[in-house]
């Protein structure tokens, strides 16, 4: 057993994104005690800086000490308890997740599917709030096994409208196209860092409302989850009354989070948005002189998730595979029933830049050709330094 | 929002322990994809070093994505469900969390209580698991709180005599003492990764043995927990079946903790366990000479968990924050009813050396001296130099 020497990846799959070396060396900073002073002025500070990022003045904001999917358990265990009833919309994989977790929570859940490339079904979700009452409407805002975008404001109103608290999976979304707590008006919203924050895996920023930690209070039986009880994660983040113990903080992850919070800031919010939406036009122009076909219409389109359609006859995983081992360069495949149907190209975060842009164009072209597609790589490549600029 | 640079501490507390610069310097390496050829190559390797060190070559051994206490609550989370009894052997506070935990799972818990400072009551267990079927014996191997080691070999067979599946909390007792699976015939055990280990916390090291995995297949009700249910994670983890995407590893936490096993493994197994019992008694003897006393009886010490009286009239809480101060050194405060009663100092993994336990005892006279204590620096370094060496 010798130290293990990661090769150095290009990372345009659906997450981990590219962690720049700001980052990566935030990550290495000597580690401290969970109740050291210092740290918990890092506390505050990474509070705070999820509070802007939500845009959630009012919400009790923390990360979580596990990957994503901890933040969608958190918000599923601690609002629905045994009998309560959840609708639930489903547009891909993470939807569907979720309606596994509800009901490990003890909750009736109420499904609302739509096909997978669509946006979640507005009238469909108001027809199940309309059929009885709900305490929970979940949804999915970036659904990364997609690339598609819903409409979280009309579905946070919707929510508001028949008295069902909101939550919001921004996992994808968080960092990348705008996420508004206070203008949705909605309770829970939650994100994993290795998206478009651009650190590691492993951490899971949340946002809770006032109002659902109040159903949280009110509930009558214990959450069913002691590590993210979030009564006990709110008072290991402390306020005014102090900090009591409950685990221990994942010290070294937290520093990389802080650090690519400090770079989102100095780039600033909305220059980020704009980065990702220009990204995203340069490679779908370069994409589709290259003969292929996106999976979304455009108005549904995640910039910072791409799936592209797989042209027919092309064997997808020789050429994922050609990409990784010639290119250095990794875009992933589909899930579900969308396995062998596209691929999925990140731009997030660090991974979006002109240079990314290019080079996925060119490893792609490269392994286009290799498959005998006979594909104009200059064109793609004059199509995105257009909208580049 | 500026970038953290966080002080360069000693840490001499409950965990986390000081984080060696190879370990640091791992967590920096550049992030791969979580389903990248070269990251499928680590993880294997994590799962052998771990099965190594746990002792446990027939269980599933696997590090979960979240803190130590993720390790517990999936043991209990998994293998208990509503109707199920558990015997829970509580002697400090982690013992407690076991109870709430068992409960969340809606199990009947029978607690069986011993005082903080002696090991579990093996007599009490076993009259508590001969008066009904218990499906599970739960304990703490090494208490954190109290610097307890309890006899996880009786208490394991115990349960396999009475046929309940054993579950062992080894969070601090993992690279500090033998942790022995295999020789105990234990069927979960799990650990943390900030304590002997010395990489940053946020890993939980887990051991399932294939009567556990049995039991979890024979479940009649899911596992209330998404994240942290055995199944799905053991698919994650893959085998020669292959892998089943669940959450996305957190690739670079998982860089540490290799490293961390990489340098235990090259110092020797036996060897991590002589140096952490020669700190220990440089540390005893020292701190004697300092006229100091330990809360626990000798035999029941933990090496790497040192649990030292406070004397009378002396703040506590002003000598922990003078040596941090001062000297940059961590030290623990009690928990529960130990809170103001004791000082917890650690000698865990990269903490446990010479210089470590000449520093904190340097230290400590210090602020025992600013407290007006008359104490022999020189002869509680005389005592210790005698044990090192």
């Amino acid at each position: 057993m010798q130290s293990f020497q990661p090769p150095r990846r290009i990372l345009m799959g659906p997450g981990p994104s590219d962690v720049s070396p700001r980052v990566l060396a935030a990550l290495a900073r000597p580690t401290v005690g969970h109740l050291d002073p210092a740290f918990q002025d890092l506390m505050e500070e990474i509070k705070a800086a999820l509070a802007r990022l939500f845009n959630a003045p009012g919400h009790a904001c923390v990360p979580l000490p596990a990957p994503g999917t901890a933040g969608m358990e958190a918000a599923l265990m601690n609002l629905l308890e045994p009998g309560d009833r959840a609708v639930i919309a489903v547009n891909g994989v993470f939807g569907g997740r979720m309606v596994d977790m509800a009901g490990r929570a003890g909750a009736e859940v109420v499904r609302v599917d739509a096909p997978w490339g669509q946006p979640v079904d507005v009238a469909a979700v108001e027809a199940a709030l309309a059929s009885g009452p709900a305490k929970v409407l979940a949804f999915v805002h970036a659904e990364t096994s997609t690339g598609v975008r819903s409409d979280a404001a009309a579905l946070c109103a919707l929510a508001r409208r028949h008295g069902a608290l909101s939550i919001v999976d921004c996992v994808t979304s968080l960092g990348g196209v705008p996420v508004d707590a206070a203008a949705w008006d909605a309770d829970v919203l939650y994100s994993g860092t290795q998206k478009c924050l651009s650190a590691p895996p492993g951490l899971s920023p949340v946002a809770f409302s006032p109002r659902a930690l109040e159903a949280v209070a009110a509930r009558k039986s214990p959450v069913r989850n002691w590590l993210l009880d979030v009564s006990l994660l709110m008072s290991y983040w402390g306020g005014e009354g102090g900090r009591t113990y409950h685990h221990t903080a994942p010290i070294n992850a937290l520093y990389g989070l802080h650090e690519s919070l400090v770079a989102l800031f100095e780039e600033g919010q909305q220059a980020v948005f704009v980065r990702h939406a220009r990204m995203h036009e340069a490679l779908v122009a370069g994409l589709e002189a290259l003969g292929l076909e996106m999976l979304v219409a455009p108005e549904h389109r995640l910039p910072q998730l791409n799936t592209v359609r797989i042209p027919e006859g092309v064997d997808e995983a020789a050429v994922r595979a050609r990409m990784l081992e010639r290119w250095d360069l990794e875009i992933g495949a589909g899930l579900g029933p969308l396995k062998g149907q596209v691929w999925r190209i990140g731009l997030m975060g660090a991974s979006a830049s002109p240079w990314h842009v290019r080079l996925c164009l060119t490893a792609l072209a490269d392994a286009l050709s290799a498959q005998g597609r006979e594909v104009d790589l200059d064109a793609a490549l004059a199509a995105a330094s257009e909208r580049l600029g």
